[in-house]
């Protein structure tokens, strides 16, 4: 169950799809030099290797204990989290002013991927701790900031996310938790907060001195809804007069979950208030709660769709390594008797080739809206909407194709495969958790066809589309599935659609353009590998071409059965009421 | 977690797909009149929803333990298994002169279709039972049936299949386990047994007096491969005098399995002969192994695609209560702010009858296929070779479809699903073994477009599209996907395509035609609930107009999609080598 970062691959796909070249012109990046850019996808790549891939196991065999309201992670963590802060991996977006080195998201973003594929459960701290940062930097006060983002930034303190409650999961305008405003003694203009908390990830750990909660909550007569949650900053410990852990707050680890997988990764159940003791201070506007988590949230989609990534290529390598390693039967066919490794049978190969090229395809998708996100920084025209559009096709496509390649890996170990000491159940089970979290799937598509598909009056989408169509030319497949997309995205935004036609069609026309999107990128790969290789002999560009070539003659034709659903209507869902249905 | 039996669909299918009432028109079947179907439906729906189901998830957390080479199976098996044997629902189609009650295959696999959906890893134990009575009623000698099959057929002893060695998996050829003549003493004319055997469910339990071990080994001096094995009966138990178990055999149970799912079924290393002391009986001729094991393994892998249709049965009713349950946002664009129970949303909706009509379907084909079983057993014609066509279609399909459906499940539970207390998980691992064991998937399909294109000439698969094109008449999708069919079965048959080009389409093709297969029983089932239907108001057959449409609409035009892979052939798969694809 080793595991060996793909570095020759994140360059190629930094290079050609993330452009990562055009953003160092532009001053803001400067220092993303091909150089640097180089030495970052080599570093972090051998530290995942060997500082994260190898507590990976133990992560889900020992998992995080929970004890009167402590957590334990689990052995190694502790080590590999201060090696991970000492190497400087967790500060490498953060802003300078605070410590951090001012790289591309791109680049944070590729931190969170390689570090995901070595450890799945254990960078699900780092990466809601980069979301906690992006919020505490966009919308809190200079004092806000100045207490809080060196050490966050630094990785000396971790950050948390609190949206959800039990009865407020995808529709979060229902949440419950209080803010109540305190007028007098110390804690003067702070606030009190009230409420519990549940699926807090690193929500309690043993990792670092404080963790920074961010927690949605109502102040008193705010109105009901999105409209009237306010956003707080809630430390585990107060800072004392020197910015440093002081007093405990009234924040409590109630009790963990016990899940299918991510069992490395502690989602608390967390009690705010229980004492009334509980001081948090706004960050924001009143009101800007939902403002303030959809700039942590965006990002935090996209880093979710990189757990698909992550995930595909790690079951990816261990199944290719099982595939050598095992003997069964001799190769159809060949005249021989002599049984050969598994990886020589047609089918299992197929199942190889298919992992490979839906991981590279995800993991280009990845590419490809990271740097949108970075263009959009430099207010480069069209970025912002192409980012928006990007980011529900990641998120849904990306897991969805994470749990696939992760099934398709227990599938070519057999038998072994269903035994937890392979270690491909692990991957199996840790997969599930992506497409559910920071928004479902579903959510994601009813974002596509909703708020994403008018972005721009339309022509966001459209120009998606367009750029498809021009990478396609001569391939027919490709061309055909642009034409899909925009035969339903024209349905779906006229009149003749409703509502509940664009939502029933919203899953499959997602996948449906997340493939053609991957086609478009999988085709430019597939075009600069050929132009590279010439004559030469490089296998990477060898296999490049090949897993291109797959992606785009294979699974490109096979979404295109998608669009009768697409374009299928809610008729079809509404025929029978609920308890018809139920019956 | 409750669980209620489809008994009206279950009776609608056996009636109108299993055409149960032409099979009681024979001599050989004549109690299965339509009363006698119909109170097993009932009863064993009843028996399982009351017994087998509420300790399925005490199966789960708590498992099957060994403890030095004895295994306890979870809290409530041993009584809910002596239910069972006391219902009589062990005996259903034994043969009658060993105490069984004589009924088409078809009820028999009702019986574990039921169990199953209520208890999936439980029913493993019956299911390997029926097929060790199965093999030894095939072909043991009349000593032996009369020693083993009374007590077998009545439950009161179980049954295991051994096959599997670690460097023995789907090359069940490499077997190296030994059987030794015995020419003296009491075993006289007997073997002595020695060797390990893997993954053997329920092969230690305590649940009954005795186990009947059928075990594949090698006489000395046998052939290399599958033409040297021979199959033998090795109880756990030697028999005494009485024929009641005496003095125990020298087969011991190493250890049990840590597996992703089916916790409550033990997954045995089996060590026969550690103290040279194991004896067993040759069943069947010498290196007659494995065709007495394929009469088992026909039914064994139509059983386990039932283990599809059961998982899709639990997961699907489980994702409705859920969705019916579970209060979550208003419904987008209708003008209320009141949130819904999410069964309302349509992205939801989907998931749950996209889940309704693919387990309707492997259920269907499921007893398209166990009907034609039992009219090869009547010698219809045309019915064996049906049979065997359909054997790979359900149990690669039909498994496919219950990983599919129990991970949808996982998904309306959103963050709820990948709680282990809700229930859903368990599906969702316990599912992922059937696609595996009893020859994986894509020995299916390599089954498929091997030994199973070529039937009769090629004939068997022709008459089967035939039909299909006679069903669909004026469904476009369908005579299309049929018409892909049989390019596909063309192409492959033809000298065009290579072994490899075969091989490389077969999983695609075998989803293809599972699919078209699916979609004339669908449609069938469609035309005959509306005729049915006519001007009344039955709940049930208006939604099974509903989820045939939904079946015919949308899965059957998806599907189409796989085409291109089906005829794409396996050059793309080994431009690289082995090396270079690992690389």
């Amino acid at each position: 169950m080793s595991f060996t970062a793909p570095s020759r691959e994140q360059n190629f796909v930094l290079k050609h799809i993330a452009n990562i070249g055009a953003l160092a012109e532009h001053e803001r990046f400067a220092d993303a030099s091909e150089d640097m850019v180089e030495a970052i996808v080599e570093g972090i790549g051998q530290f995942a290797a060997g500082e994260f891939a190898p507590i990976n196991r133990t992560g889900d065999t020992v998992g995080a204990k929970w004890d009167s309201g402590k957590v334990t992670t689990p052995p190694g963590f502790r080590e590999a989290y201060q090696q991970f802060v000492d190497g400087g991996w967790a500060s490498i977006d953060g802003p300078e002013e605070f410590g951090g080195q001012g790289l591309p998201y791109s680049l944070s973003a590729l931190i969170l991927e390689t570090c995901g594929a070595a450890n799945f459960a254990f960078t699900l701290c780092p990466m809601l701790s980069f979301g906690a940062v992006e919020a505490i930097h966009a919308h809190g006060s200079n004092d806000q900031k100045a207490a809080f983002l060196p050490k966050m930034i630094s990785g000396e303190w971790t950050g948390t996310m609190n949206l959800t409650e039990p009865q407020a999961g995808s529709d979060v305008g229902a949440l419950r938790a209080t803010a109540d405003p305190i007028s007098e003694g110390e804690h003067a203009g702070k606030y009190k907060i009230k409420g519990q908390k549940i699926y807090i990830t690193f929500g309690e750990h043993d990792l670092t001195d404080n963790i920074i909660h961010l927690v949605l909550a109502r102040t008193p007569g705010a109105p009901e809804g999105t409209r009237g949650i306010s956003l707080f900053i809630v430390p585990k410990f107060h800072l004392d007069a020197d910015g440093n852990p002081g007093a405990p707050n009234d924040v409590t680890c109630v009790s963990i979950e016990h899940k299918i997988g991510i069992h490395g990764s502690p989602t608390c159940v967390m009690a705010y208030g229980e004492n009334d003791d509980c001081i948090g201070e706004m960050i924001g506007d009143e009101f800007g709660g939902m403002k303030a988590m959809f700039t942590m949230m965006n990002n935090a989609r996209i880093n979710v769709g990189s757990q698909g990534v992550q995930i595909g290529e790690r079951a990816t390598q261990q199944a290719i390594m099982f595939a050598m390693d095992r003997v069964q039967s001799a190769r159809a066919g060949s005249g021989s008797k002599d049984p050969v490794a598994i990886i020589e049978h047609p089918d299992v190969r197929r199942m190889l080739l298919r992992s490979k090229a839906l991981t590279q395809a995800a993991r280009a998708l990845l590419y490809y809206a990271t740097s949108h996100v970075d263009q959009a920084t430099l207010d480069i025209e069209g970025a912002k909407s192409r980012a928006e559009i990007l980011t529900p096709l990641i998120k849904g496509y990306g897991t969805d194709v994470g749990n696939e390649v992760a099934s398709i890996g227990v599938q070519v170990h057999g038998g072994m495969g269903f035994i937890e000491e392979t270690g491909a159940g692990q991957h199996f089970r840790d997969a599930r958790i992506a497409p559910i979290y920071e928004g479902t799937n579903g959510i994601q598509a009813a974002d596509l066809v909703g708020r994403k598909l008018g972005l721009d009056g339309g022509d966001a989408m459209m120009a998606l589309i367009t750029d498809i169509k021009a990478e396609a030319q001569d391939e027919d497949a490709l061309m055909l599935l642009a034409g899909a997309c925009e035969d339903i995205a024209n349905w779906m935004a006229s009149g003749d659609a409703s509502i509940d036609d664009r939502l029933a069609g919203s899953y499959p026309f997602m996948t449906m353009l997340a493939t053609a999107t991957c086609g478009m990128l999988m085709k430019k790969q597939h075009r600069i590998a050929k132009a590279e290789l010439a004559d030469g002999n490089d296998p990477f560009l060898k296999a490049k071409l090949v897993t291109t070539r797959y992606y785009l003659d294979h699974l490109v034709p096979e979404v295109m059965g998608l669009k009768a659903a697409a374009m299928g209507g809610a008729d079809i869902l509404y025929t029978l009421s609920s308890d018809e249905l139920a019956a």
